[in-house]
């Protein structure tokens, strides 16, 4: 009957010295009663009574190759995809709760790495690093992310809100992951507070599976379609004659169809969307990329006139 | 540049099938706005001012073996270890998010199951399945469950309020884990709210790391000591003579030193503890095991008269 050894198994591989480095690093925030080093964490919460909560589970190998990427870049990284997660809601972040699991004979120094990523993440963003569960394995690195979060005011915002005649709006620029944008990406949460703010938003959702894709879950979601027009799809590098790059697809193929830009894509009441495309409200590019129409699906309007349809994940065939 | 694949990464191994079967297995839930299948979940929180949040990862290998334990019982196991660290807060939980990597070719069957289990403990407690992430692994299963909870009226207690006079209780009987209670147990909910409705609850654990690990933590905090005496300590089979285990460690070894018990250890002012002790409000088991003294060690009052200290973690050698 002795199935599992009699000793906690999650006590291993230095785990309270990681805690208490983590504990010391992370130290007070007003928001946080509790931190780490209780049974859980207590938050003040003076919020409306709604929440948001996201969670994004990064693996080694899978979502990330410690040759390619820091463990700064890659804790940093494992929160960033959860504020964009909860800026695609026209939400504020408010705090987060990480867990860690670590290959069995890395020393302490991939954890704090880890930890120095995302807490200086979550100091800029003023989010507050709740607690977290570290543990080993013997498998590869893996991180969890829980941030909690409040909509703001006139928010949340989903994906079900578009309306035929809305424009579609895009932050930022398309196709970039294959340029570690994915590793150094920020989450736009001032650009969802301003969009928001133009009284027009009707849906919203970001960029991670990619354009195709995600406008796809837009579509769906609110039984509507949508017409794009190439042109108007802003690039990393606007190349005029749309050079193919190394792989053999434009970089238009790659705006439409690579995942994690992690910009965001709403949807928004034609006259609000021409005031915020006449004075962008911030910094970031900010492109009418098309608008929403009857139906269920998405066509392309290309730059000869040709009009295509627009598959939900990816579009190589048809533009290269 | 490319150093990540330029597909999303997390889109694999039928995840979305699962996500649909997840989401239709989990259902409505009247304080869940929006659940799995937008950027985040939105909660309605009509709570107090403060939240609970805690978080538990499992890492197959590492915190149990599918040979040893169903997938339900995993599943079910990652929610259990979350409500036991929010009823050591005196808190009632909320709501769950659940963050997976499933092995790579693992069929959709391993996570239904864990789901499943999972999901039976979530309405038998009635947590809102808010949101999850499901991702592919080369590595073992993991699982990451955060629970977002409310402090009962009068709480959250926390491990810090132990004072000299105060008696520790405990629920249920110790040394369990070794019984396949880890995989069993029932996490302590609403036994941490009678205790809370006592009007003596000082401090409040859950014995994880094992009972004199777990006093510790609360010793620590409160800046305190206590007495325990070793009779009065609750075994799983009452045994007389405490003969030796298979593995050659005592019934009392195995209840003093063993992890994953998920009973409460309290810290109760004297004349609400005699009154729990004399009319239990609950059919588990409660037990008086000594007191908080001045001072900042235990010690432990044996069968013979015998005085010992109590370290931290396990008492093997002077026991057997």
């Amino acid at each position: 009957m002795s199935a599992q050894p009699p000793v906690p198994p999650h006590r291993c591989g230095g785990e309270f010295t990681l805690i208490e480095w983590i504990r010391r690093r992370v130290g007070s925030h007003p928001r946080l009663e509790v931190g780490i080093g209780d049974d859980a964490a207590v938050l003040c919460w003076p919020e409306p009574e709604r929440m948001l909560v996201a969670v994004d589970m990064l693996v080694e190998g899978v979502h990330f190759d410690l040759q390619q990427a820091t463990p700064e870049q890659v804790g940093r990284k494992a929160l960033a995809v959860n504020l964009s997660d909860i800026a695609a809601m026209a939400g504020r972040p408010v705090a987060a709760v990480v867990s860690l699991a670590l290959p069995r004979g890395q020393d302490e120094e991939l954890g704090q790495r880890l930890h120095e990523g995302l807490v200086g993440l979550a100091e800029a963003t003023d989010v507050a690093l709740a607690g977290g569960d570290t543990t080993a394995t013997d498998g590869p690195l893996v991180l969890s992310v829980t941030v909690i979060g409040a909509p703001l005011p006139g928010g949340p915002v989903l994906r079900s809100g578009a309306r035929p005649g809305d424009r579609l709006l895009v932050t930022g620029c398309l196709g970039q992951s294959r340029h570690r944008h994915h590793l150094e990406f920020t989450p736009r949460l001032a650009e969802a507070g301003a969009l928001l703010d133009s009284g027009g938003l009707h849906a919203l959702i970001d960029i991670s599976d990619g354009l195709a894709a995600d406008l796809y879950h837009v579509l769906a979601e609110s039984g509507v379609g949508a017409r794009l027009r190439a042109e108007d799809i802003p690039l990393r590098e606007p190349e005029p004659g749309r050079e193919h790059s190394p792989d053999g697809r434009t970089a238009l193929a790659h705006a439409i169809s690579d995942g994690e830009d992690f910009e965001l894509l709403a949807a928004v009441e034609p006259g609000a969307a021409a005031e915020l495309i006449a004075a962008p409200p911030f910094a970031t590019p900010l492109a009418d990329i098309g608008e929403i129409v009857e139906g269920n699906s998405a066509e392309l309007l290309m730059p000869d006139g040709r009009i295509v349809p627009l598959p939900p994940l990816g579009y190589e065939h048809q533009l290269d």
